[in-house]
Protein backbone atom coordinates (compact mmCIF):
# COMPACT_ATOMS: atom_id res chain seq x y z
CA UNK A 1 0.00 0.00 0.00
CA UNK A 2 1.36 3.41 -0.33
CA UNK A 3 0.91 6.09 1.15
CA UNK A 4 0.80 9.53 -0.71
CA UNK A 5 0.97 13.54 0.96
CA UNK A 6 1.72 15.98 -1.91
CA UNK A 7 -1.09 16.91 -4.34
CA UNK A 8 0.75 16.71 -7.10
CA UNK A 9 2.40 13.08 -6.30
CA UNK A 10 -1.17 11.86 -6.31
CA UNK A 11 -2.49 13.38 -9.37
CA UNK A 12 1.12 11.85 -11.44
CA UNK A 13 0.13 8.44 -9.74
CA UNK A 14 -3.98 8.63 -10.99
CA UNK A 15 -2.23 9.32 -14.44
CA UNK A 16 -0.28 6.46 -14.26
CA UNK A 17 -2.77 3.65 -13.76
CA UNK A 18 -5.66 5.75 -15.89
CA UNK A 19 -3.35 5.27 -18.74
CA UNK A 20 -3.17 2.08 -17.83
CA UNK A 21 -6.39 1.35 -18.64
CA UNK A 22 -7.24 0.82 -14.99
CA UNK A 23 -10.73 2.19 -13.02
CA UNK A 24 -9.86 4.05 -9.69
CA UNK A 25 -12.66 3.73 -7.21
CA UNK A 26 -12.26 6.51 -4.43
CA UNK A 27 -12.84 6.62 -0.88
CA UNK A 28 -13.19 10.10 0.88
CA UNK A 29 -12.57 9.92 4.38
CA UNK A 30 -11.69 12.00 7.93
CA UNK A 31 -10.00 8.55 9.11
CA UNK A 32 -10.44 7.68 12.02
CA UNK A 33 -11.84 4.30 10.58
CA UNK A 34 -14.39 2.25 11.91
CA UNK A 35 -16.39 -1.15 9.80
CA UNK A 36 -18.46 2.10 7.71
CA UNK A 37 -15.39 3.39 6.51
CA UNK A 38 -14.25 -0.49 5.76
CA UNK A 39 -17.41 -1.51 4.15
CA UNK A 40 -17.11 1.42 1.67
CA UNK A 41 -13.31 0.52 1.15
CA UNK A 42 -14.52 -2.99 0.00
CA UNK A 43 -17.44 -2.17 -2.27
CA UNK A 44 -14.50 0.33 -3.92
CA UNK A 45 -12.67 -2.84 -4.10
CA UNK A 46 -15.31 -4.78 -6.48
CA UNK A 47 -16.06 -1.58 -8.22
CA UNK A 48 -12.41 -0.52 -9.49
CA UNK A 49 -9.00 -1.74 -10.25
CA UNK A 50 -6.99 0.66 -7.80
CA UNK A 51 -8.65 1.87 -4.87
CA UNK A 52 -8.01 5.16 -3.20
CA UNK A 53 -8.63 6.32 0.34
CA UNK A 54 -7.98 9.67 1.22
CA UNK A 55 -7.71 11.13 5.22
CA UNK A 56 -8.41 14.48 5.34
CA UNK A 57 -9.85 16.05 8.33
CA UNK A 58 -11.62 18.87 6.25
CA UNK A 59 -11.18 22.02 8.09
CA UNK A 60 -13.57 23.77 5.91
CA UNK A 61 -16.87 21.73 6.62
CA UNK A 62 -16.64 22.22 10.53
CA UNK A 63 -18.45 25.82 11.55
CA UNK A 64 -16.63 27.53 14.32
CA UNK A 65 -16.91 26.10 17.80
CA UNK A 66 -17.23 22.21 16.26
CA UNK A 67 -14.84 19.85 16.92
CA UNK A 68 -12.24 19.97 14.03
CA UNK A 69 -9.71 20.36 16.83
CA UNK A 70 -10.76 17.58 18.76
CA UNK A 71 -12.20 15.04 15.92
CA UNK A 72 -10.45 11.75 16.47
CA UNK A 73 -7.70 10.87 14.09
CA UNK A 74 -4.78 7.57 14.34
CA UNK A 75 -3.54 7.45 11.25
CA UNK A 76 -1.36 4.58 12.21
CA UNK A 77 -4.11 2.15 13.08
CA UNK A 78 -6.04 3.44 10.07
CA UNK A 79 -3.33 2.53 7.93
CA UNK A 80 -2.99 -1.05 9.19
CA UNK A 81 -7.17 -1.15 8.95
CA UNK A 82 -6.96 -0.21 5.06
CA UNK A 83 -4.07 -2.60 4.33
CA UNK A 84 -6.70 -5.43 5.77
CA UNK A 85 -9.15 -4.73 3.33
CA UNK A 86 -6.58 -4.23 0.43
CA UNK A 87 -6.61 -0.64 -0.22
CA UNK A 88 -3.93 0.54 -2.82
CA UNK A 89 -3.12 3.80 -2.18
CA UNK A 90 -3.92 6.46 1.09
CA UNK A 91 -3.78 9.88 0.43
CA UNK A 92 -3.44 11.90 2.92
CA UNK A 93 -2.59 15.62 2.28
CA UNK A 94 -1.98 18.82 4.16
CA UNK A 95 -3.68 21.85 4.89
CA UNK A 96 -1.05 23.64 3.80
CA UNK A 97 -1.06 22.35 0.06
CA UNK A 98 -4.87 21.99 0.14
CA UNK A 99 -6.04 25.32 1.39
CA UNK A 100 -2.55 27.68 0.84
CA UNK A 101 -2.88 31.23 1.31
CA UNK A 102 -5.54 33.15 -0.50
CA UNK A 103 -7.00 30.28 -1.38
CA UNK A 104 -10.78 31.58 -2.30
CA UNK A 105 -12.63 28.94 -4.68
CA UNK A 106 -16.19 27.54 -3.14
CA UNK A 107 -18.26 24.81 -4.66
CA UNK A 108 -21.98 25.39 -3.51
CA UNK A 109 -24.98 22.76 -3.96
CA UNK A 110 -27.73 25.83 -3.39
CA UNK A 111 -31.05 24.20 -2.55
CA UNK A 112 -30.59 21.20 -0.97
CA UNK A 113 -28.02 22.21 1.49
CA UNK A 114 -30.05 24.87 2.79
CA UNK A 115 -32.19 21.74 4.53
CA UNK A 116 -31.39 19.62 7.44
CA UNK A 117 -28.06 19.91 8.45
CA UNK A 118 -27.15 22.40 6.09
CA UNK A 119 -29.58 24.81 8.38
CA UNK A 120 -27.91 23.96 11.41
CA UNK A 121 -24.60 24.05 10.02
CA UNK A 122 -24.11 26.71 7.56
CA UNK A 123 -21.36 26.39 5.53
CA UNK A 124 -21.01 22.96 6.13
CA UNK A 125 -21.99 21.22 2.87
CA UNK A 126 -19.98 24.18 0.96
CA UNK A 127 -16.71 23.02 2.78
CA UNK A 128 -18.28 19.45 1.51
CA UNK A 129 -18.96 20.01 -1.63
CA UNK A 130 -15.45 21.80 -2.66
CA UNK A 131 -13.26 19.29 -0.70
CA UNK A 132 -15.00 16.63 -2.73
CA UNK A 133 -14.62 18.52 -5.99
CA UNK A 134 -10.61 19.26 -5.09
CA UNK A 135 -10.31 15.46 -4.22
CA UNK A 136 -12.09 14.22 -6.72
CA UNK A 137 -9.71 16.50 -9.11
CA UNK A 138 -6.68 15.13 -7.96
CA UNK A 139 -7.28 11.18 -7.49
CA UNK A 140 -9.64 11.36 -10.64
CA UNK A 141 -11.95 8.18 -10.12
CA UNK A 142 -14.05 6.56 -12.37
CA UNK A 143 -16.07 5.61 -9.13
CA UNK A 144 -16.78 7.16 -5.40
CA UNK A 145 -18.28 5.57 -2.41
CA UNK A 146 -19.74 7.50 0.00
CA UNK A 147 -21.97 6.21 3.11
CA UNK A 148 -25.54 7.06 3.88
CA UNK A 149 -25.58 7.32 7.49
CA UNK A 150 -24.78 10.78 6.22
CA UNK A 151 -27.80 10.86 3.80
CA UNK A 152 -27.61 14.63 3.00
CA UNK A 153 -23.63 14.36 2.22
CA UNK A 154 -24.75 11.64 -0.65
CA UNK A 155 -27.40 13.97 -1.96
CA UNK A 156 -25.09 16.92 -2.34
CA UNK A 157 -21.86 14.74 -3.76
CA UNK A 158 -24.49 13.22 -6.23
CA UNK A 159 -25.91 16.69 -7.35
CA UNK A 160 -22.36 18.22 -7.43
CA UNK A 161 -21.10 15.58 -9.94
CA UNK A 162 -24.29 15.94 -11.94
CA UNK A 163 -24.15 19.26 -11.75
CA UNK A 164 -20.86 19.75 -12.86
CA UNK A 165 -20.27 16.86 -15.42
CA UNK A 166 -18.22 15.04 -13.48
CA UNK A 167 -17.53 11.81 -15.15
CA UNK A 168 -17.65 10.10 -11.88
CA UNK A 169 -20.26 7.17 -10.08
CA UNK A 170 -21.13 8.15 -6.96
CA UNK A 171 -21.97 5.19 -4.85
CA UNK A 172 -24.29 5.57 -1.58
CA UNK A 173 -23.45 2.28 0.63
CA UNK A 174 -26.05 1.68 3.53
CA UNK A 175 -25.08 3.05 7.01
CA UNK A 176 -23.01 0.16 8.98
CA UNK A 177 -24.29 -0.46 12.78
CA UNK A 178 -23.25 -1.92 15.93
CA UNK A 179 -25.00 -4.33 17.06
CA UNK A 180 -27.09 -2.24 19.26
CA UNK A 181 -28.39 -0.88 16.52
CA UNK A 182 -26.16 2.39 17.05
CA UNK A 183 -25.54 3.88 13.37
CA UNK A 184 -21.57 3.95 13.53
CA UNK A 185 -19.86 7.16 13.39
CA UNK A 186 -16.37 8.14 14.35
CA UNK A 187 -17.68 10.86 16.90
CA UNK A 188 -19.45 7.84 18.54
CA UNK A 189 -16.07 8.19 20.83
CA UNK A 190 -17.13 10.98 22.23
CA UNK A 191 -19.98 9.26 23.98
CA UNK A 192 -19.81 8.77 27.70
CA UNK A 193 -21.03 5.05 29.24
CA UNK A 194 -24.14 7.20 30.97
CA UNK A 195 -25.61 8.40 27.67
CA UNK A 196 -25.27 5.55 25.82
CA UNK A 197 -28.93 4.17 26.29
CA UNK A 198 -30.10 7.82 24.88
CA UNK A 199 -27.64 7.78 21.58
CA UNK A 200 -29.35 4.37 21.35
CA UNK A 201 -32.82 6.28 21.01
CA UNK A 202 -32.31 7.55 17.62
CA UNK A 203 -31.68 3.97 15.26
CA UNK A 204 -34.42 2.40 17.87
CA UNK A 205 -36.67 5.45 16.97
CA UNK A 206 -36.07 4.18 13.01
CA UNK A 207 -37.23 1.30 14.11
CA UNK A 208 -40.10 2.46 15.65
CA UNK A 209 -41.01 4.49 12.46
CA UNK A 210 -40.21 1.56 9.90
CA UNK A 211 -42.94 -0.37 12.07
CA UNK A 212 -45.67 2.42 12.00
CA UNK A 213 -45.18 3.03 7.96
CA UNK A 214 -45.41 -1.00 8.12
CA UNK A 215 -48.57 -1.28 9.22
CA UNK A 216 -49.46 1.29 7.08
CA UNK A 217 -48.73 4.59 8.69
CA UNK A 218 -48.29 7.44 5.50
CA UNK A 219 -48.69 10.82 7.39
CA UNK A 220 -45.36 12.00 7.97
CA UNK A 221 -46.61 14.30 10.73
CA UNK A 222 -48.06 11.55 12.97
CA UNK A 223 -44.44 9.73 13.02
CA UNK A 224 -42.50 12.72 13.60
CA UNK A 225 -44.55 13.42 16.63
CA UNK A 226 -44.03 9.99 17.90
CA UNK A 227 -40.43 9.73 17.48
CA UNK A 228 -39.95 13.19 18.95
CA UNK A 229 -41.99 12.09 22.28
CA UNK A 230 -40.26 9.05 21.94
CA UNK A 231 -36.67 10.54 22.32
CA UNK A 232 -37.01 13.20 24.31
CA UNK A 233 -38.00 11.29 26.88
CA UNK A 234 -33.76 10.04 27.15
CA UNK A 235 -31.80 12.38 29.37
CA UNK A 236 -29.27 14.61 27.60
CA UNK A 237 -30.95 14.28 24.55
CA UNK A 238 -31.55 17.93 22.60
CA UNK A 239 -33.40 17.51 19.26
CA UNK A 240 -31.98 19.30 16.46
CA UNK A 241 -34.01 18.42 13.83
CA UNK A 242 -36.56 15.09 12.51
CA UNK A 243 -37.97 15.56 9.26
CA UNK A 244 -39.39 13.50 6.99
CA UNK A 245 -38.54 14.22 3.13
CA UNK A 246 -38.14 13.46 -0.06
CA UNK A 247 -34.88 11.38 -1.11
CA UNK A 248 -33.84 13.32 -4.16
CA UNK A 249 -34.66 17.31 -3.12
CA UNK A 250 -34.90 16.58 0.61
CA UNK A 251 -37.90 18.75 0.93
CA UNK A 252 -40.35 17.96 3.36
CA UNK A 253 -43.52 15.79 2.60
CA UNK A 254 -46.61 15.96 4.14
CA UNK A 255 -47.18 12.34 2.98
CA UNK A 256 -45.19 9.02 2.80
CA UNK A 257 -45.00 8.16 -0.84
CA UNK A 258 -42.28 6.59 -2.39
CA UNK A 259 -38.29 7.60 -2.06
CA UNK A 260 -38.98 8.94 1.54
CA UNK A 261 -36.15 9.50 3.85
CA UNK A 262 -36.42 10.24 7.61
CA UNK A 263 -33.77 11.76 8.94
CA UNK A 264 -33.03 13.05 12.36
CA UNK A 265 -29.61 14.81 14.21
CA UNK A 266 -30.00 15.16 17.72
CA UNK A 267 -27.60 16.06 20.43
CA UNK A 268 -26.46 13.50 23.03
CA UNK A 269 -24.99 15.46 26.02
CA UNK A 270 -22.16 17.22 23.86
CA UNK A 271 -22.08 15.01 21.00
CA UNK A 272 -24.02 15.73 17.75
CA UNK A 273 -25.42 12.32 16.11
CA UNK A 274 -27.40 12.38 12.85
CA UNK A 275 -29.35 8.98 11.60
CA UNK A 276 -31.97 8.15 8.86
CA UNK A 277 -34.08 5.23 7.33
CA UNK A 278 -35.36 5.64 3.86
CA UNK A 279 -38.99 3.88 4.48
CA UNK A 280 -39.35 0.63 2.63
CA UNK A 281 -35.88 -0.78 3.18
CA UNK A 282 -34.42 -3.15 5.75
CA UNK A 283 -33.06 -1.78 9.29
CA UNK A 284 -31.02 -3.52 11.06
CA UNK A 285 -31.63 -2.81 14.38
CA UNK A 286 -33.12 -4.53 17.28
CA UNK A 287 -36.46 -4.12 18.50
CA UNK B 1 -13.83 18.92 -37.79
CA UNK B 2 -16.00 17.74 -35.58
CA UNK B 3 -19.44 19.16 -34.04
CA UNK B 4 -21.03 17.67 -31.08
CA UNK B 5 -23.70 18.83 -29.23
CA UNK B 6 -24.31 15.83 -26.68
CA UNK B 7 -22.06 16.33 -23.02
CA UNK B 8 -21.76 12.33 -22.91
CA UNK B 9 -20.61 12.39 -26.76
CA UNK B 10 -18.05 15.02 -25.60
CA UNK B 11 -17.10 13.14 -22.83
CA UNK B 12 -16.83 10.04 -24.87
CA UNK B 13 -14.64 11.80 -27.38
CA UNK B 14 -11.92 13.51 -24.94
CA UNK B 15 -11.39 9.92 -23.20
CA UNK B 16 -11.22 8.01 -26.63
CA UNK B 17 -8.09 11.15 -27.64
CA UNK B 18 -6.63 11.23 -23.87
CA UNK B 19 -6.39 7.29 -24.04
CA UNK B 20 -4.05 7.57 -26.67
CA UNK B 21 -1.93 10.13 -24.99
CA UNK B 22 -2.62 12.83 -27.02
CA UNK B 23 -2.92 16.75 -25.21
CA UNK B 24 -6.07 18.44 -25.62
CA UNK B 25 -6.44 22.12 -25.68
CA UNK B 26 -9.61 23.87 -25.19
CA UNK B 27 -10.85 27.14 -26.25
CA UNK B 28 -14.16 28.02 -24.40
CA UNK B 29 -16.21 30.81 -26.36
CA UNK B 30 -19.46 32.50 -27.15
CA UNK B 31 -19.04 32.38 -30.40
CA UNK B 32 -19.41 34.89 -33.23
CA UNK B 33 -15.09 34.50 -33.76
CA UNK B 34 -12.92 37.45 -34.64
CA UNK B 35 -9.32 37.63 -34.69
CA UNK B 36 -8.85 37.05 -31.00
CA UNK B 37 -10.31 34.06 -31.00
CA UNK B 38 -8.82 32.63 -33.80
CA UNK B 39 -5.69 33.80 -32.04
CA UNK B 40 -6.86 31.41 -29.18
CA UNK B 41 -7.50 28.67 -31.53
CA UNK B 42 -3.60 29.09 -33.65
CA UNK B 43 -2.21 28.98 -29.54
CA UNK B 44 -3.78 26.01 -28.76
CA UNK B 45 -3.28 24.21 -31.94
CA UNK B 46 0.50 25.24 -30.86
CA UNK B 47 -0.05 23.85 -27.33
CA UNK B 48 -2.00 20.44 -27.84
CA UNK B 49 -2.60 17.68 -30.49
CA UNK B 50 -6.14 18.14 -30.63
CA UNK B 51 -7.80 21.66 -30.58
CA UNK B 52 -11.31 21.82 -28.92
CA UNK B 53 -13.45 25.09 -29.28
CA UNK B 54 -16.71 25.22 -27.22
CA UNK B 55 -19.21 27.69 -28.84
CA UNK B 56 -22.14 28.18 -25.90
CA UNK B 57 -23.47 31.71 -25.03
CA UNK B 58 -23.92 30.90 -21.36
CA UNK B 59 -26.91 32.36 -19.23
CA UNK B 60 -25.55 32.25 -15.94
CA UNK B 61 -23.38 34.88 -16.66
CA UNK B 62 -26.07 37.34 -18.05
CA UNK B 63 -27.28 39.59 -15.26
CA UNK B 64 -30.45 40.88 -15.73
CA UNK B 65 -31.34 43.38 -18.34
CA UNK B 66 -27.93 42.38 -19.95
CA UNK B 67 -27.35 41.38 -23.45
CA UNK B 68 -28.05 37.68 -23.23
CA UNK B 69 -31.09 37.78 -25.92
CA UNK B 70 -29.36 39.84 -28.33
CA UNK B 71 -26.05 38.56 -27.90
CA UNK B 72 -24.59 38.01 -31.47
CA UNK B 73 -24.60 34.46 -33.30
CA UNK B 74 -23.40 33.20 -36.34
CA UNK B 75 -22.90 29.07 -35.94
CA UNK B 76 -22.46 28.68 -39.84
CA UNK B 77 -19.69 30.95 -39.68
CA UNK B 78 -17.79 30.28 -36.73
CA UNK B 79 -17.50 27.23 -37.91
CA UNK B 80 -15.79 27.83 -41.25
CA UNK B 81 -13.84 30.33 -39.31
CA UNK B 82 -12.92 27.34 -36.72
CA UNK B 83 -12.32 25.01 -39.55
CA UNK B 84 -9.93 27.66 -41.26
CA UNK B 85 -7.28 27.36 -38.01
CA UNK B 86 -7.60 23.74 -37.55
CA UNK B 87 -9.76 23.28 -34.64
CA UNK B 88 -10.53 19.58 -34.78
CA UNK B 89 -14.41 19.47 -32.65
CA UNK B 90 -16.46 22.18 -31.89
CA UNK B 91 -18.20 21.30 -28.36
CA UNK B 92 -22.13 23.26 -29.08
CA UNK B 93 -23.89 22.13 -26.09
CA UNK B 94 -27.91 23.01 -25.45
CA UNK B 95 -29.10 24.81 -22.15
CA UNK B 96 -31.53 21.77 -21.69
CA UNK B 97 -28.52 19.41 -21.23
CA UNK B 98 -25.78 22.25 -19.76
CA UNK B 99 -28.26 23.50 -17.10
CA UNK B 100 -31.63 21.03 -16.67
CA UNK B 101 -34.55 21.35 -13.93
CA UNK B 102 -33.14 21.53 -10.55
CA UNK B 103 -29.88 22.85 -11.45
CA UNK B 104 -28.43 24.12 -8.12
CA UNK B 105 -24.48 23.71 -8.76
CA UNK B 106 -22.45 26.56 -8.50
CA UNK B 107 -18.41 27.34 -8.06
CA UNK B 108 -17.61 30.74 -6.63
CA UNK B 109 -13.91 32.17 -6.63
CA UNK B 110 -14.85 34.66 -3.83
CA UNK B 111 -12.08 37.38 -3.39
CA UNK B 112 -11.03 38.59 -6.80
CA UNK B 113 -14.89 38.68 -8.13
CA UNK B 114 -15.87 41.25 -5.61
CA UNK B 115 -13.69 43.57 -7.90
CA UNK B 116 -13.71 45.52 -11.15
CA UNK B 117 -16.44 43.82 -13.23
CA UNK B 118 -17.71 41.72 -10.52
CA UNK B 119 -18.95 45.01 -8.63
CA UNK B 120 -20.87 45.99 -11.69
CA UNK B 121 -22.16 42.76 -12.72
CA UNK B 122 -22.98 40.40 -9.22
CA UNK B 123 -22.83 37.13 -10.35
CA UNK B 124 -21.49 37.21 -13.83
CA UNK B 125 -18.05 35.92 -12.39
CA UNK B 126 -20.28 33.03 -10.77
CA UNK B 127 -21.59 32.32 -13.93
CA UNK B 128 -17.72 31.97 -15.92
CA UNK B 129 -16.46 29.70 -13.13
CA UNK B 130 -19.49 27.59 -13.20
CA UNK B 131 -19.24 26.97 -17.07
CA UNK B 132 -16.03 26.42 -17.27
CA UNK B 133 -15.80 24.01 -14.57
CA UNK B 134 -18.87 22.27 -16.52
CA UNK B 135 -16.52 22.62 -19.51
CA UNK B 136 -13.29 21.42 -18.21
CA UNK B 137 -14.74 18.57 -16.88
CA UNK B 138 -16.54 17.64 -19.80
CA UNK B 139 -13.58 18.51 -22.43
CA UNK B 140 -10.95 17.30 -20.05
CA UNK B 141 -7.89 19.69 -21.76
CA UNK B 142 -4.78 19.72 -20.33
CA UNK B 143 -4.31 23.13 -21.37
CA UNK B 144 -7.10 26.20 -22.20
CA UNK B 145 -6.50 29.01 -23.68
CA UNK B 146 -8.31 32.43 -22.81
CA UNK B 147 -8.07 36.06 -24.33
CA UNK B 148 -6.48 38.97 -21.67
CA UNK B 149 -9.27 41.60 -23.37
CA UNK B 150 -11.00 39.53 -20.55
CA UNK B 151 -8.56 40.17 -17.57
CA UNK B 152 -10.41 39.42 -14.44
CA UNK B 153 -11.52 36.40 -16.12
CA UNK B 154 -8.47 35.13 -16.78
CA UNK B 155 -7.55 35.62 -12.90
CA UNK B 156 -10.54 34.02 -11.89
CA UNK B 157 -10.10 30.76 -13.95
CA UNK B 158 -6.58 30.82 -13.36
CA UNK B 159 -7.22 31.08 -9.57
CA UNK B 160 -10.39 28.71 -9.78
CA UNK B 161 -7.91 25.92 -11.67
CA UNK B 162 -5.73 26.14 -8.96
CA UNK B 163 -7.69 26.25 -6.12
CA UNK B 164 -9.75 23.22 -7.45
CA UNK B 165 -6.92 21.38 -8.26
CA UNK B 166 -7.57 20.79 -11.86
CA UNK B 167 -4.57 19.63 -13.50
CA UNK B 168 -5.20 21.87 -16.52
CA UNK B 169 -2.53 24.57 -17.82
CA UNK B 170 -4.77 28.46 -17.96
CA UNK B 171 -3.56 30.39 -20.64
CA UNK B 172 -3.68 34.34 -21.15
CA UNK B 173 -3.46 35.41 -25.00
CA UNK B 174 -2.80 39.24 -25.69
CA UNK B 175 -6.14 40.81 -26.67
CA UNK B 176 -6.35 41.55 -30.48
CA UNK B 177 -6.87 44.87 -31.39
CA UNK B 178 -8.25 46.11 -34.83
CA UNK B 179 -5.77 48.63 -36.61
CA UNK B 180 -7.73 51.51 -34.59
CA UNK B 181 -6.38 50.19 -31.64
CA UNK B 182 -10.22 48.55 -30.47
CA UNK B 183 -10.01 46.21 -28.74
CA UNK B 184 -11.98 43.05 -30.54
CA UNK B 185 -15.08 41.91 -29.34
CA UNK B 186 -18.03 40.24 -30.16
CA UNK B 187 -20.07 43.06 -28.51
CA UNK B 188 -18.61 45.95 -30.94
CA UNK B 189 -20.93 45.08 -33.23
CA UNK B 190 -23.74 47.10 -31.61
CA UNK B 191 -21.54 50.07 -31.47
CA UNK B 192 -22.88 52.73 -33.92
CA UNK B 193 -21.14 54.60 -36.30
CA UNK B 194 -21.03 58.14 -34.43
CA UNK B 195 -19.80 56.41 -31.49
CA UNK B 196 -16.94 54.86 -33.11
CA UNK B 197 -14.69 57.83 -32.00
CA UNK B 198 -16.02 57.63 -28.52
CA UNK B 199 -15.29 53.88 -28.37
CA UNK B 200 -11.74 54.49 -29.41
CA UNK B 201 -11.30 56.87 -26.41
CA UNK B 202 -10.45 53.40 -24.48
CA UNK B 203 -7.38 52.02 -26.16
CA UNK B 204 -6.72 55.68 -26.48
CA UNK B 205 -6.52 56.33 -22.70
CA UNK B 206 -4.60 53.03 -22.28
CA UNK B 207 -2.08 54.93 -24.74
CA UNK B 208 -1.64 57.65 -22.43
CA UNK B 209 -1.66 55.76 -19.52
CA UNK B 210 1.55 53.77 -20.72
CA UNK B 211 2.72 56.88 -22.35
CA UNK B 212 2.54 58.68 -18.88
CA UNK B 213 4.22 55.22 -17.28
CA UNK B 214 7.23 55.52 -19.88
CA UNK B 215 8.15 58.84 -18.28
CA UNK B 216 8.18 57.73 -14.98
CA UNK B 217 4.70 58.20 -13.76
CA UNK B 218 4.04 55.93 -10.59
CA UNK B 219 1.57 57.29 -8.66
CA UNK B 220 -1.97 55.33 -9.70
CA UNK B 221 -3.94 58.32 -8.99
CA UNK B 222 -2.99 60.70 -11.22
CA UNK B 223 -3.30 58.30 -14.32
CA UNK B 224 -6.68 57.90 -13.20
CA UNK B 225 -7.56 61.48 -13.54
CA UNK B 226 -6.06 61.91 -16.43
CA UNK B 227 -8.07 59.15 -18.23
CA UNK B 228 -10.72 59.86 -16.78
CA UNK B 229 -10.68 63.43 -17.68
CA UNK B 230 -10.15 62.62 -21.35
CA UNK B 231 -12.94 59.71 -21.31
CA UNK B 232 -15.58 62.08 -20.33
CA UNK B 233 -15.02 64.52 -23.02
CA UNK B 234 -15.93 62.09 -25.33
CA UNK B 235 -19.98 61.92 -26.23
CA UNK B 236 -21.90 58.94 -25.43
CA UNK B 237 -19.27 57.84 -22.77
CA UNK B 238 -20.65 56.47 -18.71
CA UNK B 239 -17.43 55.21 -16.78
CA UNK B 240 -17.99 52.39 -15.39
CA UNK B 241 -14.44 52.35 -13.64
CA UNK B 242 -11.09 53.13 -14.43
CA UNK B 243 -8.80 51.04 -11.90
CA UNK B 244 -5.15 50.07 -11.25
CA UNK B 245 -4.77 47.39 -9.57
CA UNK B 246 -2.48 44.31 -8.66
CA UNK B 247 -2.47 41.88 -11.64
CA UNK B 248 -3.28 38.48 -8.73
CA UNK B 249 -5.49 40.04 -6.52
CA UNK B 250 -7.07 42.81 -8.53
CA UNK B 251 -6.69 45.22 -5.25
CA UNK B 252 -6.18 48.48 -6.19
CA UNK B 253 -2.55 50.04 -5.40
CA UNK B 254 -1.80 53.35 -4.37
CA UNK B 255 2.04 53.64 -6.31
CA UNK B 256 2.22 51.24 -9.50
CA UNK B 257 5.40 48.91 -8.96
CA UNK B 258 5.38 45.82 -10.59
CA UNK B 259 2.55 43.14 -11.55
CA UNK B 260 -0.12 46.24 -12.18
CA UNK B 261 -3.05 46.41 -14.36
CA UNK B 262 -5.08 49.58 -15.50
CA UNK B 263 -8.71 47.83 -16.03
CA UNK B 264 -12.12 50.24 -17.50
CA UNK B 265 -15.33 49.32 -18.25
CA UNK B 266 -17.17 52.32 -20.03
CA UNK B 267 -20.16 52.76 -21.69
CA UNK B 268 -20.58 53.69 -25.47
CA UNK B 269 -24.74 54.36 -25.78
CA UNK B 270 -25.93 51.13 -24.55
CA UNK B 271 -22.69 49.35 -25.64
CA UNK B 272 -20.78 48.55 -22.53
CA UNK B 273 -16.88 47.77 -23.49
CA UNK B 274 -13.73 46.46 -21.64
CA UNK B 275 -10.14 47.69 -21.76
CA UNK B 276 -7.09 46.83 -19.54
CA UNK B 277 -3.05 47.70 -19.85
CA UNK B 278 -0.48 45.59 -18.32
CA UNK B 279 1.97 48.17 -17.03
CA UNK B 280 5.64 47.61 -18.65
CA UNK B 281 4.38 45.68 -21.31
CA UNK B 282 3.70 46.71 -25.37
CA UNK B 283 0.45 48.15 -26.48
CA UNK B 284 -0.12 48.07 -30.34
CA UNK B 285 -2.37 51.54 -30.31
CA UNK B 286 -1.62 54.24 -32.71
CA UNK B 287 -1.17 57.04 -30.63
Amino acid sequence: MQIIEAIEEMQRTSTFFRRQGKVISFVPTMGYFHEGHLSLMREAKRRGDIVVVSIYVNPTQFGAGEDFEKYPRDFERDKTLAESVGVDVIFSPSTKEMYPEHYQTYVNVEGVTEKLCGASRPGHFRGVATICAKLFNIVRPRVAVFGKKDFQQYVVIKLMAQDLNMDIEIIGMQTAREASGLAMSSRNIYLKACEMESALSLSRSLKMAKKLYDQGQRIAGDIVSEIEEFISKHPYTEIDYIKICDTQTLEGVTFIEKETVLALAVRIGSTRLIDNYVFGEELPVPA
